[in-house]
């Protein structure tokens, strides 16, 4: 991705390896503060997942991917690894897909776990071209979260689309969902967007339905952490929300991702494990107390977004609609070689 | 209302006279620090209502209409002072209604004033009892934004049924909605629960829709901003999406509100003025900044609900659906004081 620091600009992929040592944006601090973080080992890459230093389901399935790799590297027992990764958080499908993918291969994890990053890149390209198709002219587009080059490596899911649409003359402009409580909108996503010159508005999340209901939004994408077969999906807390508010507004809602977020074996969203993160991240907003001390606070970092809301997913392999889910399933079967020489 | 400052319990309302002073709580600095604040003449109180010390529908009015007794007690123009002060904020009726009703009986501007927010208050008890017929034992109840004792003087409006059923020992329990941005669910509606002993937690307002489609709120009630003639109405910014969720869910969705906020000369929703507020409140939390400098922000304070959303209005003369208003609107055409006895 683009990056402008102080007038220089350079490109900077989200998470990368240098052998033994894991290198990631801090997406903590963003926006004041861009800063490379080192994760020399096993313990610092679960403490770094966790506490998302680095987050996206993509991003983290590329950082997971390099910590089988580390873990050789450094003559771990690289299935204890793997598990330990896989079990810092519950929700993103990508986190088990990548740790898996290399331990397919773990006789050459360095080089399967650059090949699955690699291939994560050229997805999320993929994802762009396919979803710039969807967007024309002038058009708003509504955003929740980060998913964004960030989340995925470079280029994004559902900004990679925006991406090309702005590289392609088509002058998209961005609603930014804050985003609460993590606030990834406010802080990740519209810290990108200024990157590339979109323009774009960042807006309470309690705006997004107002806007729709006022034709302010001429369509929606959003990215997801893990999509089951029947197409419902799970991503960042308030996506349903946005969903259900799309579809009374007739405003067509897109869900951007690449195959490693889609889980063949779970049958509906019924079955995804939701994350419930800390009261603190709901009561404090950067260190900063706005509730009463006395008042507890609950913190579902995800939300399900059942099929029948997604006007279609954004692909590498094109744009599906919920019923034609099944002929991207085939897809997973091959091997992400395979898959590549597909794409 | 109950408040309990470092372990001393006292009474107090939002707002109140003292001529030539007007008195009123400090709802910008709650929860952290309590404070009431005088003020002594209609700049004054137009700044109070503008950057919001004093909010909330049936407040504001109680303000205002004390503000035109101070106008008067200071021997100002009374009718120039009602037309600046009723330019503070545009979408709130009561502000309109509390101002020319102190007018229209100018000779004795005092006495009126409060008989008007005496009125307030009785009818936000009478919100309560009407609206406590509505919860059953252990419910749990969604609530956005703050329409309790703060916002109309005393008991609330969505709050006055929730305080009752405690009172009444039916141990209800609240989703308090944080309300992005100027967060009076977090600061202020988890304020009153503290004080009053009422269970809650607090959630980021993405989060009630999957809250909603998990089965844990089994009804919503909110204030009002204004209510038209066919029952669309305004409030806080995100109403609109709850409601819209709360339907998809099947829950239950009301509104409390007073006479006073409905304005029956507006056919729909469409007539309502949303007030725009600045971009500082969506990018700044407390003062601290959330987002690149670089971004812009949109901030519409209000959003416009369609009756088609609402399961009933709860008011001091009962529960009314949407189609039953007309009734409701008679009672407009009689003076306070007839209404007053009517009760």
């Amino acid at each position: 991705m683009k990056i402008n620091i102080n007038g220089k600009i350079s490109n900077v992929k989200a998470v990368w390896y240098e052998e033994p040592v894991i290198k990631m944006i801090d997406q903590k601090i963003l926006p004041e503060t861009f800063k490379i973080v080192d994760i020399n080992d096993t313990k610092e890459l679960f403490d770094a997942i966790r506490n998302m230093t680095v987050r996206g389901a993509p991003s983290i399935g590329a950082a997971a991917a390099f910590g089988v790799a580390q873990a050789a590297a450094l003559g771990a027992d690289i299935e204890e690894a793997g598990k330990f990764i896989k079990s810092a958080r519950p929700t993103a499908n990508d986190l088990f897909f990548a740790v898996d993918f290399v331990l397919q291969h773990k006789g050459d994890a360095k080089k399967y776990a650059a090949m699955y990053v690699d291939s994560i890149v050229e997805r999320s390209r993929l994802i762009g071209l396919n979803g710039n198709e969807l967007i024309g002219n002038n058009k708003k587009i509504l955003t929740h979260c980060n998913a964004g080059a960030l989340a995925s490596v470079d280029y994004g899911t559902a900004l990679s689309p925006i991406r090309m649409a702005k590289e392609s003359g088509k002058k998209p402009f961005v609603w930014v969902d804050e985003t609460r409580p993590r606030l990834q909108g406010a802080r990740l996503t519209a810290w990108e967007l200024v990157q590339e010159g979109i323009e774009h508005k960042v807006i309470a999340d309690n705006a997004a339905g107002f806007l729709m209901e006022r034709q302010q939004v001429d369509l929606a994408i959003v990215g997801a952490d893990r999509i089951t077969k029947n197409g419902d999906f799970a991503n960042k807390i308030g996506t349903y929300e946005k969903a259900v508010l799309a579809k009374e507004n007739a405003v067509n809602f897109y869900v951007a991702a690449p195959l490693s977020t889609f889980d063949f074996t779970i049958e509906n969203g019924r079955g995804i494990p939701i994350e419930i993160r800390s009261e603190e991240e709901v009561k404090e907003v950067k260190g900063v107390a706005i509730s009463p001390k006395e008042s507890m606070a609950y913190n579902p970092a995800f939300d399900v977004t059942p099929n029948r809301f997604v006007t279609g997913y954004i692909t590498e392999y094109g744009v599906f609609k919920s019923s034609e889910l099944h002929t991207l399933k085939d897809k997973g079967k091959e091997s992400i070689i395979e898959q590549i020489e597909d794409m």
